[in-house]
């Protein structure tokens, strides 16, 4: 068994969208991360993250069943569980926040269980830079492969810890319009180069319903969204998209271009569930089954022969 | 042989996007499509479209040695040929019409050469709809494939005669926000489920720099935009594309969705030339070589091998 390392919020969030809206739901990177990852054999998945004892003890049965190590899931008590209220606008590309409470995020100090730290992939959700890079420096063994989500919220203001991170991970997960903010550059070939010369190896630029790139130095790749008939809640889409990423990877061990370009189609086959219901619905109730015949029609979708001439 | 009938504007067209401005310089859908097609074999093209006296015998030239047949391109003496002139904001994906100049094409009354008249495949670039509809029905022998291109301008303030023509094609090729406007939906995959109701087999979404799709009642396929260095000038990609998808029709005489697919992918890959210069100048100066170096590059792209657990 190899073993991922999940690091990011557990929280609650309440979303607005054209097809309903929710109370307060499970929600957060770690969480949507983990139910992605559970879905590959041969990985041991942990979170470390922190909750309020209002957190439900149902949601922490859930993420237990699907066999995620809780043990670095810190409750603080007498505190709040991290809270998120967003609304989508009609184009599902861009909402607006409505309300953030950091509650006990804020002072939020990531413990790495003694048995992960010689995970082998480590997957860093979008958190505070300085809470990613304290994971990073608990690890008692280099790991296969570092993954970095992060967003503009840090770019704006946490930029300097935010590049300190990079330096130090594999690959980073961010999208197009955040690739062009950290680079100063507008073409994403451009951007992917120079995010590149500022640490990572490997490049993932999210486009949400317009797919994903992966670059190297010498190559590209390309998974597109699988065209859906409705999207109904993009929350959680990204985590669960880098979810997929790092266990394939931590699944099977291999951190080639060439198996990046496979995790890519799985993390985009992934997202394309959890966008179907709202919270992480879809993605607590997914069987085997339908996560392969997805996988087929993605082939379909993109798989051609041509000749030269 | 197979023959590829070109209806469509041969124009002027004036430029200015972030990377510089032109003068009148050489544009039309027609003259876009048939510098894409004349990229492949065993296909005689014909344009069928108007100018004014006032065009340049160079431009003329030009196209005669691409082997383009340009009996059914009239010439109206003291007339002025169609003139466009657009500003493309820093996005490159959205683009501000400065002026436009109909003369020529205000009483434009298209003649099929007698020759053409039983074509393989017929593309009716952008114009409007009455003209493309009096190209159909000079057709004395049913075409394998009518391609229809047209846009949200004739949605707007021709959509009867619009609905007319595209109860006739075989296949629509429009933009997203096109799909949804002519469908309502906005939804792409029920979009064009309801445009595929009103007449064409197979429906091509054009997503501009992310890419195509295409639809028939059963299937899907995509084909992304290779992501470039940068784009200096988008202007006749989307036809450019539409001569590279009905040239390798007419090359072919394949009219399935697998040789669909193919085509799509030639007509992303011959847009990605397109748009490196401004104007016309990369599609008259392609070799075979780069065509086909590129292709490989869509390959790499795209193609993944996955196993299903």
């Amino acid at each position: 068994m190899n073993k991922l390392l999940i690091v990011g919020t557990v929280a609650f969030d309440a979303i607005e969208t054209p097809f309903g809206k929710t109370d307060k739901i499970l929600g957060g990177a770690a969480t949507y991360i983990g139910l992605s990852a559970a879905n590959f054999k041969n990985v041991d998945s942990a979170i470390v993250s922190v909750i309020g004892d209002d957190f439900p003890q149902e949601y922490l049965d859930m993420l237990a069943a699907k066999s995620i190590d809780l043990s670095g899931l810190e409750t603080v008590k007498g505190g709040k569980t991290f809270f998120w209220s967003g609304k989508y606008h009609n184009d599902m590309n861009t909402r607006d926040t409505l309300e953030t409470q950091l509650n006990v995020l804020e002072n939020f100090n990531p413990i790495v269980p003694e048995g992960y730290k010689d995970a082998d992939v480590v997957m860093l959700g979008n958190l505070h830079p300085l809470v990613q890079l304290g994971v990073i420096e608990q690890m008692t063994k280099k790991p296969k492969l570092v993954v970095l989500d992060t967003m503009n919220f840090w770019m704006d203001c946490a930029l300097k810890e935010l590049k300190q991170v990079i330096a130090k991970v594999d690959v980073i997960t961010i999208n197009d319009e955040e690739a062009r903010q950290l680079s100063g550059e507008y073409s994403l070939v451009k951007a992917a180069r120079v995010i590149s010369e500022m640490g990572p190896k490997y490049v993932v630029i999210k486009k949400g319903e317009h797919g994903a790139l992966i670059f190297d130095k010498e190559n590209v790749f390309f998974a597109p969204a699988l065209p859906l008939e409705e999207v109904f809640d993009p929350t959680g889409a990204g985590d669960t998209f880098a979810g997929g990423f790092s266990g394939f990877i931590a699944s099977t061990g291999d951190v080639s271009f060439d198996n990046m370009k496979k995790a890519i189609v799985h993390g985009s086959n992934l997202a394309s569930f959890c966008v179907e219901k709202f919270g992480t619905e879809r993605m607590e109730n997914l069987s085997r089954e339908e996560v392969s015949n997805r996988l087929l029609q993605f082939k379909a979708l993109t798989q051609f022969e041509i000749e030269l001439n």
